[in-house]
């Protein structure tokens, strides 16, 4: 043990050597990654657009064959997968890393560039973003400031950070103490909706020690970060009825039921004051012990700059503070129609009024006991639930009619917080980076992972790399040129790292 | 009083005889009704394009200055109002009649028909809709085919049956025992606001000794209607807060307010199950004694078949029975709206949610009374109301914010039902049919009435001429061919059937 202790710290001094922040050959791979980046990001990458996934992949499989991988191309229920591994030495541990190469659709019109897909660089000068030549990276490397483009961050850019993370690996003539496969996502955006299948069939291809998945964003507070789990997520829709038609509010106001009351009555009902969830059962199994507490705690989040920057007085009181909101599934009305808002109004009683509930899992809440919860609660008020538009016969028999309709659910995954893998991350991260590193138990959000977990029975642990101002699915997607160099030093030193 | 009796009833014989169901005079002037009004509707008529109106207008002079009216375009504060005379004598009393050109705005895209501004012929094959050419009126005309496009109905099927029946007077040698006045509203769907102020305007012009409104639809019975008032409106607009830009509900959901179950909480709050009005004074100073129970009781409504035609099970309970609850003021949400529904819904905590209300008032419940009334009741339950989108130093400091936004107010009119050009009304639509009138103390909806009835302090009757299953306000609007010839018959008998 000793040993190794030792080994282990002469080792990361050599890499600090070659790796710190400002040594040459790191900026230098900084630089050939910028210009991989500008070239991947050319490619236009919308999974709306089959061609443009299959571009995608011509660029990725030269790329990763040039690196000495062997590539293949998944064909699934959907767009194909692409996969990569070096050659594989049984005696070493397999990690498998998770990315994707699909990006959100793009509304040109929203952003500041003309083209989201023609990768530009950004300096800020008194909170001002101006466009900078790429020849500038020439004389020095700015981490500061930025690349603009879709896909910098979400997912693309971690992609070419790999990639050149394994070209430096090469020049310095590192032996891995690892076995590496690749799987890359190409329908990320839209949910992976072929991933679970897509497992199931090339299991033996995929099968590893342990999941590294490599999306989102670091901490707020910039500091290395490990995720454990993420929630999963499920919806329903529910419809309340009023007159067949929309009616002359005049003639029928006070009269023919109001379907917005109906369903405001319902939604109301769901919740306390304070935004908790008073379904019995909705919360059931969840156990916060103190270890867990403590773990929570340790994110360095600051709920008042939260509240500050989204501009709320008071969060919802699910948890005590954010991270502990996080383990609860949540009940969220994404959206309610009904008649119109606006100019638009018009004085009717209008003839449904829909709400669109998303229910995020966390590993205790099952995404369909969940939505029987909701639907029992619903029937215990005296509804008549119906699945489809009901009937006159179903209208007229019954005092109460909603139409209820189910979404798919991706379940949550969490990973044990002890895992001797997740340890490993944490200690080597800490170690090349000489900060504690934040330990999120389960993210808000959802990534596609489950299938990996339930299938390969591995554990899987996100290390984000870009930076948490990314503009992540919305206009003005940017990645922090300094992440770039944290994210080939945080895959330099995962991947040449032993395990103790 | 006998002598007027005997008069009275040889003159109704005549006039039967012109104007019998079936005679040929009557089919004939149907049938140039229709071509008027297919011309008519051809003009878009939406008061939110000036040029619309205007249009209008021109086509309008044109029709009345051809029948001998003298005409004049009434400008306004907002769009103007046309007005047309024919030559007065001093010595008969004068009717006022009022309707509107205006029409909704159309979504075409929900129509049945391409362009709801080009009038369709149709037929009822066993349920089926089924289109007819024009030609085959040329053959017969059936009275139960409709004319399909915007504003048959509402109001311009009205304007036009009186062109007509001025054409039929005449050509009958007809000395009419009025003074006829006509007040032709251009904002009546957009809640005529400039016409309080105008009517002060031209008051003198405007003179007279009762006023007859022929908008909204006879009584579902089909028989002749006479209406003594009309409900008020004014409307509000709440908008609730969450995060100030959408949120990914994976991140916040659960954290961040959601605006949605805000909203829901304070609407449901407003009524009781029964869909009452709850909020304290809301029905204050309505009596119903026994002489208007019977009145209202003497409707030949059949709630049973109000019920069945709009499919639900129970009206809400404001009154035991329908004509009752118009008795009352409404609170009706004709407009919800958060985030996106349907195939656009996005995984979302959504920054606003927003309701339309709209409050149909009696003469006992002022409009401004009413709104405070709500007001009240929000800042009770603790929200902080702005009538502006709130600042960030607004937002953070309450807890609970809303923005409620107010419409202006259309007052309600009640003109006393013993009134005695209401019986005159009432009398001669009585012989004309042959049927017993149904009279409507006050109606559910709204028609800018109430600005004449004050101004000018003369009692003020709705004579309905439409069928009650029209689609006012809604796709797919229509008139029956028998209604225009109810319409010419109606117009005809009130214009020349003097008081006795």
């Amino acid at each position: 043990m000793i040993r190794s202790v030792i080994t282990l710290v002469f080792f990361i001094a050599t890499i600090t050597n070659i790796l710190g922040q400002d040594s040459i050959k790191l900026k230098s791979q900084v630089r050939k990654t910028i210009d991989e980046l500008k070239d991947f990001v050319a490619l236009p990458n919308d999974a709306l657009n089959p061609e443009d996934i299959d571009n995608n992949i011509i660029w990725l499989r030269n790329k990763f064959n040039a690196r000495g991988f062997n590539t293949s191309i998944l064909e699934t229920e959907g767009l194909p997968l692409f996969f990569a591994a070096l050659p594989m030495d049984d005696v070493k541990p397999t990690i498998l890393f998770y990315m994707h190469f699909d990006g959100q659709s793009v509304d040109a019109s929203k952003w500041n560039q003309k083209n989201p897909y023609v990768l530009e660089l950004m300096s800020n000068k008194e909170g001002q973003w101006q466009k900078e030549s790429f020849d500038a990276l020439d004389t020095d490397i700015n981490y500061d400031w930025r690349l603009f483009g879709r896909s910098t961050s979400d997912d693309k850019g971690p992609i070419v950070m790999f990639l050149n993370t394994i070209d430096l690996l090469k020049e310095n003539g590192v032996t891995l103490p690892f076995n590496v496969k690749v799987i890359l996502d190409s329908e990320e955006e839209k949910s992976s909706a072929p991933l679970p299948k897509a497992v199931k069939t090339y299991r033996e291809l995929l099968e590893a020690d342990f999941l590294v998945i490599n999306d989102g964003p670091v901490h707020a507070s910039g500091r290395p970060t490990v995720v454990y789990g993420c929630r999963g997520i499920t919806t329903l829709s529910l419809t309340a009825f009023g007159p067949i038609h929309p009616q002359h509010s005049g003639h029928y106001g006070n009269y023919a039921p109001n379907p917005g009351f109906i369903l405001s009555k319902l939604l109301a009902s769901f919740k306390d004051d304070a935004g908790r969830v008073i379904i019995p059962g909705y919360y059931d199994g969840i156990v916060l012990d103190d270890d867990t507490q403590t773990i929570l705690k340790s994110v360095p989040d600051n709920d008042t700059e939260i509240r500050e920057r989204l501009q709320f007085n008071s969060a919802d009181k699910v948890g005590a503070f954010y991270q502990e909101s996080l383990q609860y599934p949540s009940l969220n009305i994404r959206g309610l129609g009904s008649g119109w808002v606006g100019a638009e109004a018009r004085t009717i009683v209008p003839a449904t009024a829909t709400a669109e509930l998303d229910l995020r899992l966390v590993p205790e809440s099952d995404g369909n006991r969940l939505k029987k919860l909701v639907k029992d609660f619903i029937r215990d008020q005296g509804f008549y639930i119906t699945d489809t538009v009901p009937t006159k016969e179903e209208r007229l028999k019954h005092e109460k009619v909603i139409m209820v309709t189910e979404g798919s659910v991706t379940d949550a995954f969490r990973t044990d917080l002890s895992d001797h893998y997740g340890n490993h991350i944490v200690n080597t991260l800490k170690d090349t980076f000489d900060q504690d590193v934040v330990q999120i138990r389960i993210m808000g959000g959802t990534v596609p992972i489950a299938p990996f977990v339930n299938e390969l029975q591995i554990p899987a642990f996100l290390v984000p790399l870009v930076n948490p101002d990314n503009n992540q699915h919305s206009p003005n997607e940017n990645l922090k040129i300094g992440q770039i160099a944290y994210g080939i030093q945080a895959f330099y030193t995962l991947l040449c790292t032993p395990m103790d």
